[in-house]
């Protein structure tokens, strides 16, 4: 059995990982951290898992959490997933990180956007981008997976087929995303406050959100060339789901239905990638509760533009069932091990 | 490998019980059919399946499903199961009931609350009250599994330890329940019109809903008399879920605690039945995505009653879940094959 | 004009007031006051009221409302309406306090359920329970109104008629109520965060919530007989919006068309209790946005009970609205000035 | 009084008309259509109008309507408004059409978008497009008044200030609009049964929403030029609002607030325009229960684009409070009479 800890595991993403890794067969829990509720049994804080996790929280202390894990996942704000990765690297143990400290392989790009010092920048090496689908083999053997941004994950694959097949004019992208409530994960404030949230919906961050230069960076990677995004976030009353709303300009006719093929082949084998059939769109919903992303692609031939629709549930496919299924890579199992379920309906 | 058949597919409760099969290892998936969809995929008409579930919709043929199934699950308005059940007589197979034609054991009774004839009452014999907390022996040997509805599971479940240790006063029980609306089904109709009951909540079949009668079979079964009840169900803006709020006169002194050790041990090794510990009251969400029953008891010393909280997913516990806990017991598998899950929080 | 003052303007109850004096053409807003928000516009931090009002939150400084103030509302957590109190007394202004202060006319009673002194008891002579539709000709002259809890108007309203008639038997009353989450207020809370209220159905406060001792000394004024009550409240999810639903044993046989005719007389000419037609029952969506009280009355003649079902928008008649419909008594205007509109549908 | 007439009373839009006018001063109810309701009081329909609308809902009877009432309004699907524009033409009565019929000047437009023949051409002249911020003048006197749609207003009022300044290239604007429910309308389907619809966000009618061709027309007349627009409608899960997200790239380098300031002067003097300061994003809870649109701009300098976000209540200023307004033009009465009333929030 592999031996895991869970760093914030009071969190939404955390308390997700706890319940997915809690069906896992060759995982062990083996350490829960929360800074809020340590001391209390993990189903003191999350009812459903009464009787089925029994862990006690505790405070986290990184030599003690390091020297038991074999596996560390951090569920935490940026910042604080810096040291333990330094302990991790000396104890030559692994890290799947859920927070941004290991995503953009620019430091001054990572202290532009996050007002926040790199303490860990030569780590950064032994860091690879957690996207299975498009670095599975290099993840097998990194040290430290930076698990993707919940909206940067619907976007990549949304757009990855476009821009390696050199189909769009890169300087045209506008990412419309709309995010379920969850993704501003349990810390308390009005955004989060039922009554203000309840049959409201508003954009936040417009211009300026940090998922935008994990974005751009990944694009100009499949594109070849640097890559500028307009990224508008909305909040959405939901719990769970992203749905990203793509527009860019066709560089050459095609038919939704070519394009439909071509995103088909480029994912074909995937396990949690569904290219749905022509004139099907994405739900939230019909992905709600699994590790699936469900894209489809439609052809404007009024405007020679490209809207993509790609939808995930932000709390598994885009934070804690990529995480899992990132272990899974890792320790050279079967990539659905434990992610083997269909989405909750209705 | 059983071969399961599942009528009435496309419904709320028929489809979560395909979503629950298509993971039962014991199971394979022999023939789906809806008055509806016949000829289609399952996946079109439930996206969350899309990749998962091959099975296209049939027309229901009675002899061909009886021949081609082993299992038959009915996810019928009442009514409709009774000839499938005359079919599975003949062909010495078995039947698990989602719908209310077997539940009721005296037919006048049924007659009464459904208007409507009971055609197949000389089958009543062979079935059973499917409720496996109370009547797992019978339930191994019988032909015809009648799965309890929803409200009666959370009601029954909850009281059970009450009238079995002659605990309350029968002629004050009273039940307020309240339902998700997907206990409402898939059918279209202004109580589930999503403007018509978004924030909004209403009580409906005031002294007159048919799970009335089933609720006082059972509870009379357990008090060894007669029992009145009055029951009032709500339609609550959720989708899953089910709070039963149940009040009776004590007639001894009893302290909360108390009556949670009494519970625990009345359920001790039942593993869908939690008894929550004192001052922690059950939630929708904390069981919703799974099989779980929570239950809280409270006395109130002023009043000299006692409330009783409990909780189920009203589409697993309430339904399918329990249907597929049914087939285990049947089988004689592991009573959680196929629903070792907890539920989906937040 | 009239000067009014609201103190605590930017909880849900505050902030309701503001909107409907606004409206009020007899009423100048003038002096907002907000411990969190002291130096802002109104508008910054209640979006719909920009353009419309343009008052700047004040700190509270007691002698300066008062002093510029005519009639004072305190929209306030127990115990802070006592020294403004005090202070109109002394000043001989006029105060209606939302809070819980001057609900409940023994001490004793208050301090044991609020757990707190309470300081101005002799102020309690002045004050008056402020429920127009039984109190209108004492409100008119008293200095102090005590506007009523949401849930007790919602539960006073639905039996007065019942007690006053002497119809049930009083040691049989259970009420069972289910209140939208703005009930719970502005404050941050993870029972007020949006992914866990969403979807999710809980009870709270089981035999100890302090609306009780209220609900109980109105119904024994109106029985002539004090009364025990059973009262268990539910967060519903939704925003806005009480439905109680309430049970008790009838003395006599009586029709649900008598007792509707019962009801109607009782409350004939009342501007603001619509007392539904036989078959027809309340639900919280025809009330909300409205100052209404929706009742209906079923007889349920199994079980020779009474099942009264009570609506109302818990922010509204439940509070701000009661409280303008207050003033318009105390001021003599026509009592639904600034209050006659319909709800909000859907 | 003006004797009003609403034709399709029971849909959403013609309810919030009902609503909407009973408060109205100057108005006589006179006459509610219904093809589904007829026979039956408005009230039983719907519950928030019982004690406040009497009207009994009857039958269309073109001649009688017309004949009886001084103001017509439409609210029909499509196709359906032409026969009564033709009988108020003869009769010098007004009508004011709050579906498609007379929205859009070019018949084959119409035809190809709508796909049914326009059977009342020659009356297009005698209609003006309703949106008083624009058209005031020419509403004061024209006998149709074709109500705009709901995504429309929002769109239009966006993008009014900088097509009229010439500030952004046309063949850049991308539409990304989200609504709630309710703009589907009170007719049953998948897409608004609540299970279905609650906690799940979707596109629909991607690149091809008949509010395309509405939208690019008067976008047109204000850019001088003709436009093309990608636009892509989301169903978002909430009752009311609309929320569209505008993108656009700039002619010029700009400031946020040098474009607010222009916006500002745009709409300098209209009632139910908010421009918003610099920073300060609409939100649809803003605006619900009122007939505001609330407008933000920002620039954004990484790629010279401005995005737009423009709010409102689809059934209050996208419906029935615009239609109101109109008739407040029509009428010369002051614009809010009816109308002067903050949002609901929360």
């Amino acid at each position: 059995m592999i031996k895991v800890g869970v760093v914030g595991a009071t969190g939404y993403a955390g308390a997700e990982l706890v319940r997915l890794l809690s069906r896992h067969p060759k995982v062990e829990l083996t350490m829960l951290t929360s800074q809020t509720y340590a001391g209390k049994p993990m189903w003191e804080v999350f009812p459903h898992l009464y009787g089925i996790v029994d862990n006690t929280l505790e405070e986290l202390n990184i030599p003690k959490l390091v020297a038991n894990c074999d596996v560390i996942f951090t569920a935490l704000p940026h910042g604080h997933a810096m040291p333990i990765a330094q302990e991790v690297m000396k104890k030559s143990k692994r890290l799947i990180d859920l927070g941004a400290d290991f995503r953009l392989k620019d430091v001054n790009i990572y202290q532009a956007w996050y007002k926040t010092e790199h303490t860990a920048q030569l780590l950064l090496n032994n860091a690879v981008y957690g996207l299975p689908e498009l670095y599975r083999e290099i993840i097998k053997q990194s040290v430290i997976v930076a698990n993707p941004g919940c909206y940067p994950t619907s976007v990549i694959l949304g757009l990855a087929p476009l821009l390696t097949n050199e189909m769009v004019d890169t300087k045209t992208l506008i990412i419309d995303a709309k995010s379920g409530v969850s993704g501003a994960g349990r810390g308390l404030s009005l955004k989060t406050h039922f009554s203000e949230t309840t049959n409201n919906f508003q954009a936040y961050g417009v211009a300026t959100h940090r998922h935008t230069p994990e974005i751009e960076q990944e694009l100009a990677l499949l594109a070849g060339n640097p890559v500028t995004v307009s990224f508008t976030p909305h909040l959405t009353p939901m719990i769970r789901g992203i749905l990203s709303t793509i527009y860019a300009s066709l560089i050459n006719n095609v038919t939704t239905e070519e394009l439909t093929a071509i995103y088909r082949q480029f994912y074909q084998g995937e396990r949690f990638v569904r290219v749905l059939p022509a004139g099907m769109y994405p739900t939230t919903k019909g992905v709600a509760g699994s590790n699936h992303c469900d894209i489809s692609v439609t052809v404007d031939v009024r405007t020679k533009r490209v809207i993509v629709l790609s939808a995930i549930d932000n709390l598994i496919k885009g934070a804690a069932g990529q995480a899992v299924q990132n272990l899974n890579v890792m320790l050279g199992l079967p990539e659905d091990t434990a992610l083997d379920f269909a989405g909750i309906y209705p």
